[in-house]
C-alpha cells in the first residue's frame, strides 16, 4: 500500500500520516520526491486497513501495489535515487558516473597506498579493498579484517575518495559502517536476509551485488529486504550470473540494467572484473556497461596483479585502469554524462602522499 | 597435508602427532578409521614444514593432498562417514536410510504436531521444520523463531523423531543447536562462511543443502569450511539447481549423489520437494533418489497443503507421503538398504499422543 | 481443434470425419484409443470453421485445444502410445522396458558385431550405433555411412536386436528408414524442423532426444512437428542439459520424465551415457531412470572404450552393461515392469553367431 | 597443421605447396595475409606427414595447430577478414559498422518495402527478413518461401541494401544463395552440420548465429565447419544464450565478442532484438554492442509491431531505430568506426521508390 501525498502537503501532513501508519501497527517509509512525497507502508500481513488514512489532510491518494517489492519500485518513488557523501560531488546515481576501483584485497598498507594513488589520479572517486574476503576455501587468505579497515580509512585522508568494503556478517558490518562509507553485501550473501536485515539498520549507504544466480525480482527484494528497514540508500551492482559459458567466469548480464531502470529508482553499477574474471575482457565490457546505461562502474586493479592474494588473473595494471579511464570517460560523453578527468581528483585532494612516501611507510 | 598412522599406532601415539602439529602453528584433525587413524593438518599457508613429523612414532606416512578440499575426502577417511543419534537406531549414512519430513515451516503447534503424527507413523525416523524460514520477501511469514523450536522439541518428546531444523545466523544457530538434533544451512547460506564456520564450532551435526548454483567443488568446500572448525558431523543435500528448465521450480542433479560418494566420506540425501517444487514430482524423483543411491530423504507433508503458510504447491498430503514410502521402501531394498515399516515408528513411541489429544492442544 | 468420436462410431464414420476435415482444407490425424477415436484437425492458422462436423454421425462433441501442442497431448489421445516391431515382444512404451544399447559409432564390422553380441546377450532387445556422426569438429570420425548401415542390418539378421541409428540430414534419413527400425534424431537437431517433417514422412518410428537447452514445450512441439506429418511413432528421449555443473558433461534432467508423461502419451527414454558423460556415473542414472518411470534406455558400450573413435569416457565395458542389467531388472521390478533376463535373448535368436565367427569376419 | 609461407613467396610457389598438400590427400587452405601466405591443411586424421613440405620454394615453416579450430584461429591469418560487397561500401569487419535491419519475417511485399524504405533512410546498408522461418510449433507461420525471397530482390534493386535472409536447409539454401547476398544459418541450426558444410560451399557470405547454449569453442568449430568447405567468408553473430534469467527472452552475451576477436579473425555482430526479445532492451543493448567492440547490429523492424506475425514483441519501431542508429553512430565514434547518416543511403540509391509508390504496388 502506498500514500501519495498532494504537492504542497506539509512536512506535519506528512509526519501525521506515518505516525497513523504507525498507530495501526505498520511500518510508514516517507519518500519524498521533487514533487510531492509517497510514504510506503511496509509489516503488513495481508491488506492495510486504510479507512482513515484516505481522509487525513494533505493525502492525495491511496495505491495498492500489486507487486511484491514496494519501496525499491518506481510507483513509489519516480525519480532516480540519488545518493550523495558530504565533502565530495562524488554521487551514485547523479549525472557524474561513479567509479569504485582498487585491488580485490588488502594485502599491505603499501598496496594499498599504491593502488589508491594510481586509481584516484585515474579520476575513481571510490576505494574498493576487501578486508574480509568470502573466499571458496577455508584456508585461502581470509583478509586482514580491521587493520585492513584501518588503512582504508588512512586513504580516505590521504586520498579524499571515499571507501567500499564487503562486510560479511553482523560483527564485520558494526566495524565496517564504522570506518568506511559504503557497505558492501557480496554475491554470495544476496539472500543472507539475516545480514540484509542488520544492513537496513545502518546509517551507511549499502552496495549490494546480484547472486550468480539471481533473477530480477530476487535481486530488487534483496533491495527492498534492506529499505524495508529504513535504510533507503541502496546501490546494486551486476556482477554477471553463472551459465554454462566457459570463455568468461561468469556470464555480464548487461540487460539487467536497463531492466532494474525500468522498475526501480536506485542506482546500478556494474563489475566488469567478477563479471568477466578475465584481465583482457574488463575494459570492453567498462565500455559497454557505460553504453547500457549504467550509474558507475566498479574494478579491480592491483599494481602486481600476479601476485595478488585473491583475483589477480582479473586485476587491471594501473595503466590499464587509466586507458580503461579514458575510453569510459568518452562513452559517458556520450550519453551526457561525466566522469573526472585524469589528475583532476589528485589536484583536488589537500594531504596527497606523494608516491616516495607510500614507499616508505616506516617514514610514518 | 595428512598424517596417516600406522595400522596399530596407539591413541597415545596419535595424540602426540595432534599435539606436534598444534605446536607447530597448524591445526590437527584426527579422523579415525576401520584399520588406521589419518590426521588432516589445516591452518596452513602453502607448505606444512612437516619433517620430524615424519619421524614420531606410530607415524607410517605423510600424504600432500593437492585437492582443495581436505577433511572432506575421500583421501583422509576411506570409511563412508555414519552420523549416529543417542537413543535411535537412525543414522545418516548407514545401511538404513533417513527419511527427514514434515512441512515447510512451523505454522502452529497444532499444525506441527498434526503432520509430526502422519509422517513418523509412515517411517520417517527425522521430523522438519521451519522456525527461521529464508524467504525472498521481507513481507513474507518468517517463521515462529524460538517458539517454533519449542514445539519441535516436544515433538521430539512425544514421538521420538530427531529433529531437523534451518539456522539462518548465529543467533538462531544457538538456540537451534540447543533445541533440534541436526542443524540445517540451507542453500542461501552455503556460502555464507561466517555461518559455516560458526555450525563447525557446534556439537550437533550440520545437515549443508547445495546453492542453487554451486559447482560440486564449492559444496564440497563449503562442508570443509564446517569441519575445518572441528564438527566432521556433516551431511549434504542435493535439492536442485537453477536451470533454464522451467518444468520444475529447480533442476535436481542426481547425478551430483555418485559424484560426492567418488570423492567424499560424507553422507548425502536428496530433498526432492525443493528439487522440483511441484507435489506430482516428489514421489517419482524420491524413487529415483534412492535408486540412484542416496543415503535418504528429505520431503516436505502437510495435512493441508493449500492453506500452508510456504511452499504449499511442492507439500505432500499425508497420504501421499505414505504412499511414497511404501514405493521408496522396495527400491531400497534393491540397493540393500532399509526404511523403517509403516506403523514400526509409532509402535516403538512410548509416549505417542492419540490424534484427539493434537487436536486439542488447550487439554494440555 | 479436436473431434471426439463416440464410443461405437463405425470405421466408415471416422473416415467421413476425416474426408470432411480434408475437404475443408485442413488435416486430419486420427488416433484411435481404447475406448474411441479422436481424431486431431492440423493445417489451420486461427480457428477452425467446425459447424458441419459438430452434426457428423458419430460425432460425441469438438474439443478447443488450448495447449500449443496437440497430437502429442494427452488431451488427444489418454492411453500411452506402444510402439510395436513385427517378429519381436519388444516395444517402446509397453509394460516391458526398452534397452537399447551399443556402441557410440560403428567403427568396423567386428567392433559392432563384438559389442552386438554381448549386449544381446545381456538383454537389450534393440542396438544402437552411429553411422551418421554430428561431431563438433569437421575434423574428427564423421561415420561409416551407408556401410555402418549394412553392418548393423547385419546384426538385425544375426541377433534379431531392431536397430536404431541417427538421420543427420534429408539424404542420411532415406538410407537409414530403409536398413534400421528406428530413425534417432539427435539433439543438435530437435529442432532442425526441415529434419523434423521429413521424419514425420517416414513410415519407420523416430527416437527425438531433446535438445541441449529445449524447454519441456520446445521438446514437445519438436515431436509435434513428425506427428503433423502423419508419423504417430515418436519415441522421446532425455539425454542431459547444459548447466554451469561441471562434475559431469551434461545435467540429466530426470524431472521431464514424469512431467512428460503427465502431459503426452508418447513414451520417454533417458540416455544416461550422454546424460553424464562419465563412465562412473551410468550405472547409478540408469537405475535412478528406471525408478522415476522411464520406458526405457539407451546406453553406450564399448568392448574398448580406451580406443573408442568418440565418447569413450562414457562408455560400459561389457561387463559393466551385464551389471547395469541385473540392477536394472530389480528396479524395474520394483515398479511392475521387466526386462529380459540375461542369456534369454541370445537362446531366442535363431541364427547367432558365435564369437569365433564374429571374430573371423573373413571367414564369412 | 599450417604452412606459413615467406614474405615474398610467389603466387605460384603458394600454388605449388597448395598442389602438393591435395596430392599427399589433404586439403589446402590459402589464406593471404598483408604480409604473407598461410595455408592450413585439413582433412587429416592425426598428423600431418610433411617431410617434403618443409623444403619446398617459398616455404618458410610449419606450425602444428593444437587448438581445434584452425582456419578460423588467428594462427592461420592474423588480420581481421573484412567481407566486401560489389557497388557498395558495406562491409563486415571494416572500419564501417554493418547495420543489418528488417522485419523478422516477410509478411508481404508492401510491408517489406515500407519497413525497407525506413531502416535504409536510417542508414542500414543490409536489409534482413525471414523468407523460411524456424518456427517452435508447426502450425505457426513458416515464411512466404522463395516469395519472400523474390521481394527481397526487389528490395535490393529498389534501394540498394544487400540482403540477408536464412537459409533452414539444402532446398532453401539453394534459393537464398540465388537471390540474396548473405546466407543466415540460424541459432538452432549452428550445429546442423550437413547444412554448415552445404553453406560452405556456397560462394556467397555466411552469417552464422550462436546456438543457444553453445560455448565459444562449439561456436568457432561451427564456423570452422563452413571454411573447411571452402568457404571463408563467415560473419559471427551473438544473438544470446540460454539461462535461467527470465527478464529478457536469453541473455545477451556480449563478452563473446572480445573472446572472438582475440581467437579469430571473423568479423562478429550482435542481434540484440532476440537477444534480449524486449523492444526497450534493443537500444541500451544495441549501444553496449557496439561500446564492447562489435562490427555491426542485426536489428528487428517493423512498422506494426503488434500486428507482426513473429517476434513483434522485440521489434522496433521505425522512429525508435532512427534513435537508435543516432545513438549507434556516436559511440561508434568514439570507437573510431562509423555508421552511415540517416538519409544518406537513401540519396545514393538511385531507383528509390517513393511513399506513395511503395503503398500502392498495384501500380506496379
Amino acid at each position: 500500500m502506498l500514500v501519495v501525498m498532494r504537492a504542497h502537503a506539509t512536512e506535519e501532513q506528512v509526519r501525521a500520516v506515518c505516525k497513523k501508519i504507525e498507530d495501526l501497527g505498520y511500518r510508514a517509509h516517507a519518500m519524498p520526491g521533487s514533487e510531492r512525497t509517497a510514504i510506503g507502508i511496509t509489516g503488513n500481513q495481508g491488506e492495510v486497513e486504510a479507512g482513515t488514512l484516505e481522509e487525513m489532510p494533505g493525502v492525495q491518494e491511496l495505491i495498492r501495489v500489486s507487486k511484491p517489492y514496494k519501496l525499491v519500485s518506481r510507483d513509489v518513488k519516480q525519480e532516480n535515487t540519488v545518493i550523495r557523501f558530504p565533502g565530495t560531488s562524488a554521487t551514485f546515481g547523479g549525472q557524474g558516473l561513479a567509479v569504485v576501483a582498487g585491488p580485490c584485497a588488502i594485502e599491505s598498507r603499501e598496496q594499498a597506498l599504491i593502488v589508491a594513488e594510481q586509481v584516484c589520479r585515474a579520476g575513481a572517486q571510490f576505494f574498493r579493498g576487501g578486508a574480509y574476503k568470502p573466499r571458496t576455501s577455508p584456508y585461502s587468505f581470509q583478509g586482514l579484517g580491521e587493520e585492513g579497515l584501518q588503512i582504508m580509512a588512512e586513504i580516505r585522508e590521504t586520498f579524499g575518495m571515499k571507501i567500499v568494503t564487503e562486510a560479511i556478517d553482523n560483527e564485520s558490518l558494526a566495524l565496517v559502517e564504522e570506518y568506511a562509507d559504503v557497505i558492501q553485501i557480496g554475491a554470495r550473501n544476496m539472500q543472507n536476509f539475516s545480514l540484509l536485515k542488520r544492513a537496513g539498520r545502518s546509517k551507511k549507504p549499502v552496495l549490494l551485488k546480484r547472486g550468480m544466480s539471481a533473477t530480477l525480482e530476487e535481486f530488487l527484494m534483496a533491495a527492498e529486504y534492506v529499505m524495508s528497514e529504513g535504510n533507503y540508500n541502496v546501490i546494486l551492482c551486476e556482477r554477471g550470473v553463472r551459465t554454462f559459458a566457459d570463455h568468461t567466469r561468469n556470464t555480464l548480464d548487461l540487460s539487467v540494467v536497463p531492466a532494474v531502470q525500468r522498475l526501480s529508482h536506485l542506482p546500478i553499477v556494474v563489475d566488469p572484473s567478477h563479471g568477466t574474471g578475465k584481465r583482457n575482457k574488463v575494459t570492453p565490457l567498462s565500455r559497454a556497461a557505460i553504453a547500457v546505461g549504467a550509474d558507475g562502474l566498479m574494478v579491480e586493479v592491483h599494481h602486481q596483479p600476479d601476485r595478488a592474494l585473491s583475483d589477480g588473473m582479473q586485476s587491471l595494471y594501473p595503466e590499464q585502469f587509466d586507458e580503461l579511464m579514458t575510453q569510459v570517460r568518452q562513452i559517458a560523453g556520450v550519453l551526457g554524462r561525466t566522469v573526472p578527468a585524469i589528475g583532476a581528483r589528485v589536484a583536488a585532494a589537500p594531504g596527497t602522499a606523494t608516491r616516495s612516501e607510500i614507499a616508505s611507510p616506516a617514514a610514518h
